[in-house]
C-alpha cells in the first residue's frame, strides 16, 4: 500500500485553512477593498491598441525590469532595490520563502490581513501576534511591545494603513520601529494612497526594511495582479535567486508601466474615496454605530444592537455585500465596508439605516 | 552594528546563481523555445475588444477557476485536480514550497531544465541527478535507475520532451516510473504538442503523477505567463492552502480561456515545428553535425570542429542567437536551436553553413 499524495505535504500545510473571501457575487460589492472607478476608458483604448500590436507569443524579457526602473524612479528609490510581482503577495509569499525557515519567529499585528500568518505558518514559522487594541478601545501600533517581540524574530510584517482596521502608522513611528528592530521589518503600504502615506523615504536609512505597494487599489488595476517591492539592493539581489524568470505577464507590465504616468487618476480617486470615507463615516455614527479612524479606503465598525454576522447577511439580503471580520481577534462586534463610487455607498447606507 | 537585511536570507540560497537566459537581442533569436508564429490577429483583435469592455478595477475572482474548468474539460482531467499559474514555473514552484523541508531529496534528469535544481536546492534539498546520457551517446530516460534513485525521495521532477535535449518519454515509461516510484512523480509537458504526447490519461491510475503543462509554447502565448498543473484532487486541495488569491491576472485568463477553443491553431503549429524540425535535422547532419532526436520545438546539436561557445558567439555575431548549452553535464559539445518559421531557421542554416 504506497503513500497517498498528500501525505507528501509539509505537516505545516495540512492543519490551515486556505484563504478565501466570500465569493457571493452582489449588486453592491463592498467587500473587496476595490478602487470605486475604472481606468478611463481613453487610456485604456490607447493600452488594447499597443497590446494588439504587440507579439504575444514572446517572453516578456525586459518587461519586468523596465516597470520595475520606472517605479523607482517615481518611488525615488533604487532601481536595484525594486522588484515587482503578480499583486504585492507574490513579492510577499517571495520575501517568506527566501528567509524562513522551519520554527523562524514571524511577528504581525492583530487583528490584520489574514495572509501574513497564513503563509508564515505554512513555511512552518511560528507566528507571534501583537494586539493592535487598545483597552480604550482605539486601534494603535505598539511600537515598542512590536520590537520588543521581534527580538531574535526573521521578520516583522505588518499593514499600514492596516487591514482591516484602518489603522495607521506615521512615519516618525515606521522609522522608529525599523531602527530598533533586529528582524526584518516588511511593511504594506497598499492603502497608502488614502492617506498620502509614503514610507519609500524611509529606506535610505533603514537597510532591514521592505515596503510592498500595489496596483490594486488607488491605481485601479486589481485584474491586473501587479505589485512592487522596495528594499536594500543586497536583499533583492538574494529574492532574485527565488524569483521565477519573467514572473509578470507583458500585459501587465504594459497597463502598470502606463498608469504610473497618470498620477493625477490617483490623485482624484484618492480625493474621492477621502471625501467618501468622511461622508460614510459620519452616516454610520449618525445610526448610532461606531467607525474607527481609516487611512485606507474602507471603514470598520461595531454596533451593539445585532450579531455582526446577523447585520452582515441582512445587508447582503438587501444586495449589499461588505465583509463580516468579527471572527478576528478582538473584533467580535466588527464589520467593513469598503469605500466606493457614491451611489455604492449611498445604497449601504440605505441599507444600514433600514435594518438597525 | 546590526546584521545586514540579506544575512536574513536562507544559508541554502546564498550561494546559488539567479537562473537567467542569455538576453541579448538578435535579428534572429532562436534562443527562447518560443512559438514559430503569433497569435493570429483577428483572434487578437476580438480579444483585446473583451478587455477594453472589462473592468480593470476589479478582482480576477472567478477566472482562475473557470479557465481550470475549461482545461480540465479539454484534457479530460477532474478539474478538482487542475490548477493555473503564471507559467508553469508558478505551479512548480507551488509544489516544492508546499512539499519540500530541508533535506528532503528531489531527484531530477542531468540535463534538464536548470530551475528544477535550482528552486529545489534554494529550499534546501538535496538533489540527485540520474543521467540521461548513454554509453552509445544517445539520450534516454534510465527508468529504474530514476525509481531507484527515488526511493526515500520526496519528489521526481522530470521533462517530457526534456529540455534541452529532446528525449521524449513514452506513456508506457511514464506510467511505470508513476507506478514504480514511492515518491511524487512531476513531469513537465510543456513541449508535448510538438510530439502528441499526452500523459494526462495515467492521472487516474496514478495517484502521485504530477503534470505540468504551458501556453508558452505551441499555443503561442508566451507573454502572458499561463500554465497548468493536474494531479489528485487530494493534493491540489493541500497546494491551494499555499497559492495565492486570484494568481492569475484577468486578461491573461480571457486570452488563455478563448485560446483552448483553437485547437486547430495548435495543430498547424505543431505540424509545421515538426516538418521544420525534421528538415533543420537533417541540414544540420549534412554539415557533419549530429543532431539529436528531439520530441519538442528545438534540437540539440553537437560537432566536433569548435568549442561550442565560439560557434554560438560567431553565429551571433551572423545575427542568429541560439542556445549555447555546453557547460551542462555531458553536453560539452552541445548547442540547442529553437524550430522557428521557416525563414528563421533558414537564416539559422546559412549562418550555420558559413561557419562550418
Amino acid at each position: 500500500m504506497s503513500a497517498p499524495p498528500e501525505s507528501f505535504v509539509r505537516r505545516t500545510i495540512r492543519p490551515l485553512a486556505p484563504y478565501g473571501p466570500p465569493r457571493d457575487p452582489a449588486p453592491v460589492p463592498l467587500h473587496l477593498n476595490e478602487s470605486p472607478s475604472d481606468v478611463p476608458d481613453d487610456l485604456k483604448r490607447v493600452l488594447v491598441e499597443r497590446l494588439f500590436r504587440s507579439d504575444w507569443s514572446k517572453y516578456p524579457i525586459v518587461d519586468g525590469a523596465r516597470l520595475a526602473g520606472a517605479l523607482a524612479a517615481v518611488a525615488g528609490v533604487d532601481p536595484a532595490g525594486t522588484m515587482v510581482g503578480n499583486g504585492s503577495n507574490e513579492l510577499l509569499q517571495l520575501l517568506l520563502v527566501a528567509t524562513l525557515e522551519p520554527g523562524d519567529r514571524v511577528v504581525v499585528a492583530a487583528p490584520s490581513f489574514a495572509l501574513y500568518a497564513l503563509q508564515a505558518r505554512a513555511l512552518g514559522a511560528s507566528v507571534v501576534e501583537v494586539r493592535l487594541r487598545q483597552r480604550d478601545g482605539s486601534f494603535r501600533f505598539p511600537i515598542d511591545e512590536i520590537a520588543q517581540a521581534a527580538q531574535g524574530a526573521k521578520l516583522v510584517l505588518l499593514g499600514s494603513p492596516n487591514n482591516p482596521t484602518g489603522t495607521t502608522m506615521t512615519a516618525v513611528d515606521a522609522g522608529r520601529l525599523a531602527g530598533s528592530c533586529e528582524a526584518l521589518v516588511g511593511i504594506d503600504e497598499a492603502y497608502r494612497d488614502f492617506c498620502g502615506q509614503d514610507f519609500a523615504p524611509l529606506l535610505a536609512a533603514h537597510q532591514r526594511l521592505v515596503l510592498f505597494r500595489t496596483f490594486s487599489k488607488a491605481l485601479a488595476a486589481a485584474s491586473l495582479r501587479c505589485g512592487a517591492l522596495f528594499a536594500a539592493p543586497s536583499l533583492c539581489a538574494e529574492l532574485r535567486k527565488v524569483q521565477l524568470p519573467y514572473n509578470l505577464s507583458a500585459p501587465t507590465c504594459l497597463v502598470a508601466g502606463e498608469l504610473l504616468a497618470h498620477p493625477e487618476l490617483v490623485r482624484e480617486r484618492a480625493r474621492l474615496v477621502a471625501a467618501e470615507r468622511d461622508r460614510v463615516a459620519a452616516a454610520i455614527r449618525g445610526f448610532g454605530c461606531t467607525p474607527h479612524p481609516s487611512g485606507a479606503n474602507f471603514v470598520l465598525f461595531e454596533q451593539e444592537e445585532r450579531p455582526a454576522s446577523a447585520l452582515h447577511a441582512a445587508l447582503f439580503r438587501r444586495g449589499v455585500l461588505i465583509r463580516d471580520v468579527s471572527s478576528a481577534p478582538d473584533l467580535g462586534k466588527a464589520l467593513r465596508v469598503s469605500i466606493g463610487a457614491p451611489a455604492a455607498n449611498d445604497a449601504f447606507l440605505a441599507a444600514l439605516e433600514a435594518e438597525l
